[in-house]
C-alpha cells in the first residue's frame, strides 16, 4: 500500500528530491542470483540527468549503494536495502516558489492533503524517485533474464514512429539521445525537442514497450491481470496520462471478425491484436503496450498562479528541467515492466500443485 | 492478491459462469450505513443480460442475496457476504467447444496455466463475474453518496460523441439502450450495433466516466495514485484494452505552455487537462477518463482454430452473446470507480494526525 | 486484513451465527488437487455441536457446499467459494439478552466499536465462524498431505497429560470424546467436564499440537516467522489466552547450556527444545506448541451485569453451550496449523532462483 | 509480508548485523506530528549494547539517521526512511564459525532454506535488527502518546516478581539495570545474571507489558484481533518462546464462574482476567501480557556441533554476548506493542461511517 509495489517481489521506497537520500527495500527477491552491478549502474545512467543536450542539465551521479541482502555478490533471500545519496540539493533554485503553487504540479494537492508544504522542489513527487525503481527493475531484469524488455520513444509531439515495431531494430534504441530505434524519426524528434527547449517550453510524447520471450501463463485472472498490473505500474510513472496494450484504443473501433487472433497449429496466433495477453494471462506472443506522457509542467516562461494564501501571483520560469521527459523515461518504463513480470514469474511457481 | 481489490474497502470474489453461484465478500465496509437495497438491484438490472434488443438475449434475473454484515438494514462493520445464484447454466450451448480453443478467448491461456479445462463457457473468465463488482460498487456508491459518478458510452466503432462532456446531460444516459446521453449519436450507435449483430459480428467502443464533487486529497502518491488505481480497476474489466485520463493520449502531443492548468484564485483551475488529479491526488476538479473496449471475441461466424490436441478445426458461431459489450459495461465502469474512490475515502481518514 | 488470513493461500470469511449462512473464499489454492470431500466433512463433524455428551447439545449438520473453484472434483486454481447454511437459528434463546452485555463476551466491545448491537447471540464473534476455518484447513491438509498435524487435549482444568508427547499414540485421540490420546487421563477429563456441566459451570484447558514430517525451510524470517504466524493463527481462535512452542514458558527459566539443541551428524538435533523452529524457519524436527483456552463465558448461572443503558441488571443462565470448548477446538487448532503451513509451503517455492 | 509489519502503519526493514547499515521505511505515518528526536534516541539507548555490566560489552552508538518523511521536524505523510550505520563489524569474532552450525541458532535453517551461508555472525537473524523496530516503535509511541505502554522484567530464571502489577511503580523500571520495578527482586536478578555470566552461561526470563489508557474499540475481530497481533509481534522478537495475555495459561485451569469479569455500572469490569481485550477488541481496561524469552544460545562454553559438510566438530565459546536478553528486550517489547496499537488506532478511524 502507498509506497510499495508488487506481491511477492515487493519494492518499498522512500525519499524526497531535496532530502539526504532516496532509496528502497526490495523484499522477496529469491536467494542465489549473482548480481551484475554494472548492469544496474548502466540502467541508472540511462535515466540520470545531464546525459545529453535534450535533457535537464542537472548533474547527479546517481550511484546506488546496496546496504543488505547481497553477500559476496549473491542475493541471500533477505531484503535488499539500497540508497542513492542526493548530491545536488540546490534548494535555492526553488526558494522563490516557497509559497506558490506551480500550475499542473502536485504542490496544491499535497498541501491540501497533508497540511505540509515542502517547498524544496518536488519533494516526494519529484521524478527523482524513479531512480529507485530503475535500481529495483534492473535487479528484476536479471531475475527474468530470459525475457526481453524493449522500450523506446515512439512519439514526441506530433512526430510518430510509423513503422510497426516488428520492422525496428531495438539495438538502435541506445544509439541516439532520444531513444528511438527509427533513426530518421529520431533525428526529427531531437531537432524538435531542441526547438521546444529553446523556446522555454516542453513537449509530451509516447513510449512503446515490447516484451518478448514471455512464457505462457504469467498473470492472475480477475484483479491481478497481467495487463492491469502493467497498466498500474505505468500509470504510476510521473506525467503518464494513458496506457493501452495490443490493439488499444484502435481496437475499440474494430469488429470482432477482424480483431480475433486466429491460432496456428503450434498455439501461436496469426495476428496479435491481443498484445500477448488473453484473460489477463500471457499467451506466449509478444506483449506490447504504449504509454502517454504529458509535457513537463515546469516551463521557462512566466505563468500566472496563486500562492497558499489564495492570492494571485506570477511564477518565474527558472530551474533546470527536461524539455521532454520521454527519453529519460524509457528505462523507467522497462524497469516497471520488469518488476511486474518478475513478480508474476515468482507467483506462477505456486499456482499448480 | 488475485481475486481481491482494494486496501481498506476490500472486495474478494468467487464464481464461474456455470457453477452454482457467484458471489463475494466485502471487507472493511464501515458500520452504520442504512443500505438502499433497491438501488443495488437497479445497478444489477443495468448490467443484466436480456435488458434490450442490442445485448445478449440470455435471461438471468441476477438477484443478489446478502448473507451477512447487514443487520436490520444497517451495515454492522463485519464482512458483507453475498451471492448471486446461477439460474441459466445452459452448458449445452458450450459443449461443442469442449476441446476447442476459441480465438481471442482465455481458453488457451487458462489451460496452459492451470492444466485444467473448464469447458462450460467462460468459467471464471466470463463477464458474469462483473455482477459481483456491481453489487459491491453499488454499496460503495452509497458510502460516498456525495460523489457523483457518471459513465456513458462515448463511442461505438467509429461513431463518437463529439461534444465535450460539459455539454451533455447525464440524466439522459439511461433514456436509451446504448447509454449515450447525446441522443442523436445514441440513435446512430444503436442502429450500427443492430447491423453488426445482424451480420453475426461484434464491435468495440469506449466509455467515458466523469466523477464530480470529489473532495481534494483522495489518492496516495507513488504506488497508489488515484489515477493508477482507477486505471487498474478499469483494465480489470473484461475486454478493456486501454485507459486514459484528463488529456490522455492527446496530451502527449501537446506543449507544456498549452497543457498547464492555470489556477483561479479559489484554487480551482481554468482548464482541466489534468483530469482532476495532480501527483496522484484529487484536486477537486472533475475527474474524467476514457476506457477502450475491444469487440467481443465470440462471433456468430465460423472461424478456424485449434483444439487442445493441437489440431486445426473449425469453431461454429453459436450461443447468445453481446454484439457490443459497451452498453452493459457502463454500470461496471461506475462500480469499479466507486470501489476505488470509496477505498481512498476511507484511507484519507488516516493520513493526518 | 480484518477477515483474511494467509499470504499466498488466503482464506477470507463472512457470516454470523444467526444469519442465513456463513462461508468463505479460499484464494490462491493451486490447481490440480483432487479433493477428498469426505475428509472435509469428517473434519467438520469433529467440530460440530451435539457430537457427544460433553459438548453443546445444539444440533447443526454443518454441511459445506462448494460453489466454485472445483471442477469435476479437481481444484482449478480459481477461488474456492463455499458456504454452510445456518439451520439452527434459535434467536429466541438470545432475545432475553437483547439489551444486556454478557460478562466476558464481546457484546460490550462490539457495541462500543461499531455502534451496532446484533443481539442474536454471538453474531460474528460466535465460534460458529470456526467451521469456515475447518473447511479451509481440511483442504490445506490435502495440499500438504505429507505433513502430519496432530492436535489433542492436553489438559482440562487441573488435569494434565503428564507423558511426553513422544509416548502418546495419536491414533487414540479420536477414540474418546475429549480427544485425549492418554486414555486414563481422558477418562478423568470427561468425568470432570460432566461434573462442571452439571454444576452449570464451564472450565478451560489446553491443546497441544505436534506437527511431523515438516520439510526444512518453511517460514520467513523477521515478520513472518513460522512460529509467529502459528501463534497468531492460534490466538485468533475464540477463547485462546496463550501460545507457547518448544520449551515455551518453561524455557524462560532455563540456562543456555541446558537449552541448546546439539546437532547429530545428520542435521537432526539430540534434544528439541527449539520446537522444530530456529530463527522462524522449520529445521525438520517435530514442531510442537501448546494453546491455552479460557473457560467458556456463558454459564448456566445467573450473573450480575449491565445493559446498554448502563443500568445494573441480572443475566439468566440459558441456552445450550459447551461446558468445555477444548474437545471441539482440537480440529480447529489443526485446521489453523494446516492453513499456516500450506501458506508457507507455497511461499517456499519462490525463495530460491 | 516477510519483512513488513502493520496494515496502515507499516514498517519494512532491511539489514544484517555485519553489513554497512540496517534501517527501514515507515509507511503510512500520518502527517503533522512534531517529532521528538531525543525520545527516539533514548529508546535506542535503552536497547543498545554496552549499557551496563549485565549485557553484551559490544560498543555500538546506535544512532539513527532519518532520510525522508520529516520536514522541519514535522512528519509529512510520506514514507519515513531511516538507517543505523553498523560501526562495530568485527567479523573476526565470527570467522572461526564460517563453516559451523551454532547449536540453537538459525545458521542451519538459513543455509538449508536459502543455500547461502553468511558466516559473519547472525546476519539477518541478529537481534541487531530490533534496533529498527525500536526506532519505529518510538515514533508510534508519539502518535498514540495518550496510551501508556509499560514493559518490565518480570522474571529471570526462577526469580519472579510476585506482586501484582498494580502494586508496582513503573517509574522505577529504569532505575536499575535489569529493568524490574520491584527493587528487591531486581537486585536478586542482577546478582543471578552476574553469576550466570561468570559461569559463561546464559539464562532466560519473561517480560510483562501493561498498556494503560487504551480507548475502547481497538482491534479487528476474526483475523486481526488485538491480542493476536500483539502476540505475533512479540513472537517475532528473537528468542521468544511464548505469549499469554490476561489470565493466560492460568486461565486454562479456571472455571467460568470464577473467570468472568463482571461489569461495573460505568462499563469497567470488577476483575480483568480478560486482559483488557474481549472478542479481539480493547474494552478500555488495562491490557497486560507476558512474553517468554529462552536463554541466549551463544554461550562461553565449548559445544559439540556439526559443520556444513555434516562432520562433527566443536564450537568454541567466543564473542561478546548477552548473558540474559531480557533487560535489553524491554524497550523492544514496548516498541512492538506501540506499533501494533498505533496501527489499530489508525484503522479505527475508518470503521464507522
Amino acid at each position: 500500500m502507498f509506497n510499495s509495489i508488487g506481491n511477492l517481489l515487493k519494492l518499498t521506497t522512500f525519499g524526497e528530491s531535496h532530502g539526504k537520500a532516496i532509496g528502497g527495500i526490495i523484499d522477496g527477491f529469491p536467494a542465489g542470483l549473482t548480481v551484475d552491478f554494472d548492469a544496474i549502474q548502466q540502467e541508472l545512467n540511462r535515466r540520470k540527468p545531464g546525459q545529453s543536450t535534450i535533457v535537464t542539465q542537472r548533474k547527479e551521479p546517481d550511484e546506488v549503494t546496496f546496504l543488505s541482502g547481497i553477500f559476496e555478490g549473491v542475493t541471500t533471500g533477505t531484503p535488499i536495502g539500497f540508497q542513492i545519496i542526493n548530491t545536488n540539493q540546490k534548494s535555492k533554485d526553488y526558494n522563490h516558489n516557497t509559497n506558490v503553487y506551480r500550475p499542473s504540479h502536485a504542490d496544491f494537492t499535497y498541501d491540501k492533503k497533508y497540511g505540509i508544504r515542502d517547498y524544496r522542489g518536488g519533494g516526494r513527487t519529484s521524478a527523482r524517485e524513479t531512480a529507485n525503481w530503475v535500481v529495483a527493475g534492473a535487479l528484476a531484469k536479471q531475475l527474468i533474464s530470459h525475457i526481453k524488455i524493449n522500450a523506446f520513444t515512439s512519439s514526441v509531439g506530433d512526430i510518430f514512429v510509423l513503422k510497426p515495431y516488428q520492422d525496428l531494430d531495438f539495438n538502435k534504441t541506445e544509439t541516439n539521445i532520444v531513444r528511438c530505434p527509427d533513426e530518421k524519426t529520431a533525428d526529427k524528434m531531437i531537432q524538435y525537442i531542441k526547438e521546444v527547449k529553446k523556446d522555454g517550453d516542453t513537449v509530451g510524447g509516447t513510449i512503446t514497450c515490447v516484451i518478448q520471450n514471455v512464457p505462457v501463463g504469467l498473470g492472475e485472472p480477475i484483479f491481478d491481470k497481467l495487463h492491469a498490473n502493467l497498466g498500474k505500474a505505468m500509470l504510476s510513472i510521473n506525467a503518464v496520462k494513458g496506457f493501452e496494450f495490443g490493439s488499444g484504443f484502435c481496437g475499440a473501433k474494430m469488429k470482432g471478425s477482424a480483431h480475433n487472433d486466429l491460432f496456428n497449429e503450434n498455439g501461436t496466433t496469426k495476428s496479435n491484436l491481443s498484445g500477448g495477453i488473453q484473460g489477463g494471462i500471457s499467451n506466449g506472443m509478444d506483449i506490447y503496450f504504449r504509454v502517454a506522457f504529458k509535457p513537463v509542467a515546469t516551463i521557462m516562461k512566466n505563468q500566472q498562479t496563486i500562492n497558499s494564501d489564495g492570492n494571485l501571483t506570477e511564477i518565474k520560469g527558472k530551474g533546470r528541467h527536461d524539455p521532454c521527459v520521454v527519453p529519460r523515461a524509457v528505462p523507467i518504463v522497462e524497469a516497471m515492466a520488469a518488476l511486474v513480470l518478475a513478480d508474476f514469474y515468482l507467483l506462477n511457481k505456486t499456482r499448480i500443485i
